[in-house]
């Protein structure tokens, strides 16, 4: 604790109090109607009932003959029976006709059966001669035919709010024939990296200096998480530069992340501009790596200071800013990251208790699992560790680290 | 045999063979040069090899003080060492100071270390008196300090082409300097929707239509799979107004994807036209849903005939098209669907031997492992199947179905 006071935090604070605390001010983002075909990765923000049986009508399942059922039974390749074949129904077509005792119609998948239809033999097991359909096989009543609403009755609630639409999702959607639908706007982001040993990439190195690669790192992330990028820019260690930006980026922006800049160094002025000129939520979190991370408010506008390193900036995007973004949203998942379960492969000590400890790992399949071996746990600077490796184990507060053999759950990077 | 000839097909093709027919004919598409920070989702199509060190120089791990390692040898909080400061160095500040015995040089995280120092003391486990550091801990030689080069060498190829790049690529690339980097072109992709019975929703049902639901579908798996829609659009079931709009698409399409007619219906005319004026490679696969696909070239053009029933046609994109259109540029992973193992909860019969099966299943964590539910079996048309599934199983064709307890790999719908 006397440690803690002395590098500026008061306290740490549990991520999972953080994150209660920032989404109890939360407010969600408006909603907007889109074209379907246009929804892809977006957040549906309306429950979807079917106004329609699916199918809309009984259709035939097969390419063949509609028949009264019973004029099949007892039909056989050493026993074929008979029955008439008057007329044609095709895919799209909607038929007057009506089939009798003794009667067949050829029939397409998917077009409506007609009047009296009560089965549907397949073209591979009859026979034509002329007007005469040769059936050798017997069948059921309801056999190859598609029930109207056997699918999806008309009333019945097919999606929910808060999923993220899919392209199974589009199809369902359009199946029903629904052409607009209406989401959560994408709430905006503004990016910035703090930090005067920053240069842009595609410009000369300098000594002392570092190529930035927060900005496009988390302006990706981002997008991924269905936020749209206002801009994403560097700043200078200096006071009155920094706040400026943040007072542009309230106008036009909903969140504002900055990397850098939120430790206490001498440099790391943006503590003392949220504490002056907004709230300071939460600043100093139980996080490794990510701990000097601060979340405030600087008017309506949430802004998240996370870390300069590279790889403790992405793990706070995926523990912090990103679920931010999609509660904004009123997503169910509002961590979209995969999860699957793995065996640890080595032995991982956890050098201090008390913080969440996150792990990288990659992932292989061998002998019918799946197995996680540690990526070098050094720097969080190492972005090479992201690159290496799948997925993340996160190792709770309390627990001593992991043991080789331990059954663990990892979360996929997002894509 | 018999049966297949009956409905047209004289054969079922095994799907790797098709696929491997396939990819024998397909050429890479070209490369460009794009911004890394546009490069999300993008395939690189070189090999990236860094042109610096990272870091590129030493550099202090942490907020604290340069030092000669041996004046802090035998500090401790009861026996503290005092040393001289004689200096500061920001982050981003190249400095021409030296350290030596007997000196300290206050320092940032990141910023690089002066000549002479060994370590950096934590600045939590000192004190300042004037122009005095007070060390309470010792320390080895290299501690805190993140040597040039430790992470990345300069000349190592960092990563490989054929990568989907992804926000943690970006940051990669970006913290070496590259400002571009070349990936392959999106392959051009035409959607169609064949049927007579196809209306396009926003418009009103009428008796034996259905909503068109494969286009959006496609076009939106087709912009997963990397590739750009040109037109998504519907066409009847007429043999000239097919071929004018495959030949329409040839112009500006690498690739044609069309749903429906793609089997020997009477209106089914899409084999007919691409036999007589293109080449039918495969017709008929041995997969289910999906068995009528049709894969052939129409001049340059990749031209995919997929099932008009959607099931049957997401499947095949999974299967066939989509893995066609990474092909093209050069994926290492073809099929970007992510593998988890699970265990099938129920007894799965296969009533046809000879098809690979794709079993819809929802994935449920329990126990501390994934268990995997069948969802309904039927129809193919039953889009609902897979807007409640999460994923695919596949059953061998040679595979009497499941049992209950089996373990299993489903592949994860793409997303």
């Amino acid at each position: 604790m006397e440690k803690l006071r002395k590098i500026g935090f008061s306290r740490l604070t549990p991520l999972e109090d953080a994150m209660e605390k920032l989404f109890s001010k939360i407010y969600l983002n408006p909603i907007e109607e889109i074209e379907i075909k246009e929804a892809l990765n977006r957040i549906l923000a309306e429950d979807i009932i079917s106004e329609m049986d699916i199918p809309p009508f009984n259709r035939s399942a097969m390419d063949g003959y509609a028949i009264k059922a019973e004029d099949s039974f007892g039909a056989s390749p050493k026993n074929p029976k008979r029955i008439k074949l008057i007329g044609v129904i095709e895919i799209g077509e909607a038929s007057n006709l009506e089939i009798l005792r003794g009667q067949g119609i050829k029939i397409s998948t998917g077009a409506p059966t007609p009047k009296g239809a009560e089965a549907v033999i397949k073209i591979e097991d009859t026979e034509i001669e002329d007007n005469t359909i040769i059936l050798y096989t017997s069948l059921t009543p309801g056999k190859n035919i598609s029930k109207k609403g056997e699918d999806i009755k008309k009333g019945t609630q097919v999606l929910n709010k808060g999923i993220e639409v899919k392209a199974e999702h589009i199809a369902l959607l359009s199946s029903l024939g629904f052409k607009k639908i209406n989401v959560r706007t994408r709430p905006k982001v503004s990016i910035f990296g703090s930090g005067d040993e920053l240069i842009e990439p595609g410009n000369a190195i300098e000594p002392g200096k570092i190529y930035n690669s927060n900005t496009p790192m988390i302006s990706n992330l981002v997008k991924l998480y269905g936020g749209t990028v206002v801009r994403g820019e560097t700043v200078k260690d200096e006071k009155q530069s920094i706040k400026n930006k943040i007072v542009d980026a309230t106008q036009d922006s909903q969140v504002i992340i900055f990397t850098g800049g939120t430790s206490v160094g001498t440099k790391d002025y943006l503590p003392e501009i949220i504490q002056e000129s907004g709230i300071i939520l939460t600043h100093g979190i139980a996080i490794r790596p990510g701990s000097p991370a601060l979340i405030g408010f600087f008017n309506e506008v949430i802004i998240f200071c996370l870390p300069g390193t590279p790889v403790a900036a992405y793990i706070c995007f995926l523990q912090i800013a990103g679920p931010a973004i999609r509660k904004m949203m009123d997503c169910i998942a509002i961590d979209p990251r995969i999860k699957l379960s793995a065996i640890i492969k080595k032995d991982v000590p956890v050098s201090s208790l008390g913080f969440l400890h996150h792990l990288r790992v990659k992932i292989e399949y061998i002998y019918n699992e799946f197995v996680a071996y540690p990526v070098k746990l050094k720097g969080s600077g190492v972005i090479s560790s992201l690159t290496e490796s799948n997925g993340i184990v996160e190792i709770p507060p309390h627990q001593e680290g992991l043991k080789k053999g331990d059954q663990v759950i990892v979360k996929l990077f997002p894509k």
